[in-house]
């Protein structure tokens, strides 16, 4: 099975620098609507959220930028699910330039189950856990990127 | 010597999400504005971008969520330098509601000085490095959030 392509967007006026490159915190803002479509996509879409009262909050995640994008490009996000448990869900998303296969930035994440009406971290509900038990047995052979798990830092100093 | 609060903003109508809390994409929108509020203390501000054909790029940014945020709500970033070297900055960020000391979100980030005429990364200019040098002898002895350094994964298992 491929990474899942769930979400697209066209980099916006409101999101450029004044040289015309994609804002870092935009870039975020982008991988932030790729989670938002992957919701939908594992059974907590608007609809879901409403009945249910179950969603999902980001606990935590990190971005590196690799490449710079211009205003008005399309880009493309890839999401590969790295691990779960029962209320917690690690993913990590890849941007691309239209269809290219080249990274501009990665995007890990660790999410988590929320009940809305505590708010508290509950598990997830069964239909949820069933579809994000069929993205993991589809994708858990898939390789890492090398920036899953990274911490920030300078680097060493050259001796 | 106290944190570095160089920025303030309002959580605009644009930023949140159907339950009126501040979407997880613009907490790092605010975060990025708050970095470009440091480049204008440290002398990166837009005149002396143009004068002097350098700037800088965020490498890597780390964003922990701890609480909501409302709309309409004023936040205030405090920035710490947490190391340097010849052409890298390593920052820490807290976002607080008001003038509250009650953190709502941590963010780390890697900097790297831009000759822009490459692009290419390029040793910090003089007085930059002479601004970011005191900032750094004002700040060394401050302690250090424990999400300082930290990378994503999902808690061992109890056995």
């Amino acid at each position: 099975m491929p990474l899942l392509t769930l979400h697209r967007a066209v980099v916006q006026p409101g999101w450029v620098d004044y040289n015309n490159h994609l804002n870092d915190g935009y870039y975020t803002v982008i991988f932030s609507d790729a989670t938002t479509a992957l919701m939908a996509h594992i059974g907590l879409g608007p609809a879901e959220r409403a009945a249910t009262q179950h969603t999902l909050f980001t606990l935590e995640m990190h971005t590196n930028y690799l490449l710079e994008v211009k205003g008005g490009v399309e880009v493309r996000v890839d999401t590969q699910l790295l691990a779960y448990d029962v209320k917690r869900l690690h993913i990590f998303h890849t941007m691309h330039r239209g269809d290219e296969a080249e990274i501009v930035a990665t995007n890990e994440q660790m999410l988590m189950s929320i009940d809305m009406r505590g708010p508290k971290g509950a598990p997830w509900l069964p239909p949820v856990l069933g579809r994000i038990d069929d993205i993991w047995r589809a994708q858990r052979d898939l390789p890492r990127h090398k920036n899953a798990g990274r911490s920030i830092g300078l680097p060493p100093k050259k001796v």
